[in-house]
């Protein structure tokens, strides 16, 4: 029989998530893998009146026979329907809905990471364009599997680390609260409210220092912060990520100077692993990227355009949240990215700036979140004409 | 570690069967449950230097959700990519393979039949359009699965069942003889053969006799044999179908009279079972069709357009192919067509009509072959005076 703690999930992501309307056209983004989430989504989105729910299941077993053996020079080729299908989706009005969570972890480690980075599948670089289009109510949700299970817990025996990660993400969803959709509501009006008083000081830049970091990053004039509690051109509210716990804004790509050491390992998206990630930054590009592992992958990726070695997103994230608390490194963004403050290469948010700050919002095909916070770092904001706020020290907001 | 079997049958498909270019797109549709096999078409194709493939996999238990709860006038609706992504594959002259071989055999048997019969997924209306394009150099391979072993074999044990499947697709795929892509060369021969000298016969009609049929199809004046042994425009000759033993031609869509009744139960790419059908034709439409189980779903199908209720297709089929011998039901089109003679309600194959006949060759966004060929089934050919002359008798060519 099918697990219920699916279908819980399912309906989370369907209805506080991506707040799912009656006659849209639902895509969902799974790996294999993730059948059983995939089928509870679609069951709970036709439940809630979906006209189709579009399930595009991602192999990383084909893209490694892809790494494996197709020709260098065609590494980077991605069918044009795999974008159009987005765009479409926008065009239409639709939803969308995607699971997070490394389904084959490892999987590339051994091959040739120069290779791998060239293919950044299943990301596709039109996400970033609908994104900032607002024309889909969507949410990304953390999603348990087996051998994520693994990663994670590796001390632990399959059955039991599968049942610790569904205990910690049940956590972090809010799913064992009794009413979970109020829950969020609770955290929201609490990240919504930093957001606004962030926005309210209208700080030239960010400090960050601390814990081998020495990184400033400069903001736009116009720029404001934002949580992750978002509404469509037609006015459909919706969270675009399952747990949420940062408030963000995207900062002017290029002002970032200084150093910055990455906090959590970053995992890729086809699971490679970049351990002990060191960055530095002048006039806003990432001229050296060290790592102990996976640095060759990353710098690949930070090479595919321009604006990949850039930063699009700058987010604080607080010790309220319920990530951070965990002690777990998940080795997935969308987990670990909301257990600490983070920076992310690639692709900005031009809806966080006014008209005459957009055309300078970072530009990119890609968008690579990286975990640097944690209680060592001391965030200072700098007003224009240099005064310097305290803004977060040991994860307690200062303002 | 991969079975080392999947490799074989993918080997085939790729080469044998679609025939991949060097830098070709490779669409590959297989449905949840066909991993290793996609993977391994995948390996097979990156190695014979395809550009990308790309594999869409399909999942019944999403279709059974959507059957399950999304309002009946949303049942027939596909979103628009779904066939563009095919005519793209065919503007781009690339290659497609797909499986045979139900997953999951029965999932729809508990619905409600007239609502699961307006949902074809995953076929797509525009797969005849680009079959009759010839742009695409393509194949459709068996290929084994568990869950189709058991309803195959429910006599046997889940792995002895599963084995026995293997056993008689490596058999009828010729994946026994050491060299099966002479093997094939070999039969293709006998087939290409008996196509010429039915083509040269220029029948005026097919009357066909026995074990509850008695049928008349009337032929286009134009029309050709042939057997499954294509060429695209560009000249890449492919196997279309592996297995394959039949020779067809297209018929006048007007002009099939009388009563068939089917020879083996027809199973619908939903897994729906059709047993013990009978079809009435008058002026080429199925006016009536009777059946044990199954008959609403079927119903449903023919009704989805005008030429989804006359016949795109009649193939002959002989006893000197390894199918029929077998004696076993396949549950499967591919298979079970190529062990009996057959007929296919809707789209038919405009490239076996002169220019003067093409504008009559039935069209529809469906094409469903059932079996009614037994060594019970008289076949014999009418000539425009005519002259009736013996075609098969008991399963062997009388020409």
């Amino acid at each position: 029989m099918a697990d219920p703690r699916f279908s819980r999930l399912a309906d989370l992501a369907v209805s506080v998530g991506a707040n799912v309307q009656p006659g849209q056209i639902v895509g969902v983004t799974a790996q294999v893998g993730e059948e059983e989430a995939a089928r509870a989504v679609a069951e709970s989105a036709y439940r809630r009146g979906a006209k189709f729910v579009d399930v595009w299941f991602f192999d990383p077993w084909v893209k490694r026979a892809r790494m494996l053996h197709a020709p260098d020079d065609t590494l980077d080729f991605v069918p044009d329907w795999y974008g159009q299908r987005l765009l479409a989706l926008g065009e239409g009005r639709g939803a969308r809905i995607s699971f997070s969570g490394p389904v084959a972890p490892g999987l590339m480690d051994d091959l040739d990471q120069a290779r791998v980075g060239r293919d950044q599948l299943p990301f596709l670089k039109e996400v970033g364009q609908i994104v900032n289009d607002r024309t889909t109510n969507w949410n990304g949700i953390a999603c348990p599997n087996r051998a994520w299970a693994k990663l994670v817990f590796p001390e632990l025996d399959d059955d039991a680390a599968y049942e610790r990660l569904w205990q910690q993400i049940e956590h972090v969803l809010r799913l064992d609260e009794p009413d979970p959709a109020a829950a969020w509501e609770t955290r929201m009006e609490a990240l919504n409210g930093s957001a606004v008083r962030l926005s309210e000081r209208r700080f030239d830049s960010l400090h960050l220092e601390g814990h081998g970091t020495d990184l400033t990053i400069g903001l736009f004039p116009t720029g404001i912060w934002w949580a992750a509690d978002f509404e469509t051109v037609d006015g459909i509210r919706h969270l675009p990520n399952l747990p949420t716990e940062e408030v963000f804004t995207t900062p002017d790509p290029v002002r970032t100077e200084g150093l910055v050491t990455a906090s959590r390992p970053l995992v890729l998206r086809d699971g490679t692993i970049i351990r002990d990630l060191t960055v530095r930054f002048e006039g806003g590009r990432a001229v050296q990227i060290e790592a102990a592992t996976g640095a060759d992958a990353l710098r690949s990726l930070c090479a595919m355009d321009e604006g990949a070695s850039r930063l699009g997103e700058v987010a604080l994230v607080d010790r309220e949240g319920r990530i951070g608390p965990l002690g777990t490194v998940f080795y997935d963004t969308l987990l670990d990215e909301n257990a600490a403050s983070h920076i992310a290469f690639g692709s900005g948010f031009s809806f966080l700036v006014d008209d005459e700050d957009k055309s300078r919002v970072n530009k990119s095909g890609t968008h690579i979140d990286f975990m640097i916070g944690s209680d060592a770092l001391a965030v200072t904001g700098i007003i224009r004409d240099g005064e310097r706020v305290p803004v977060l020290r040991e994860g307690t907001w200062q303002m």
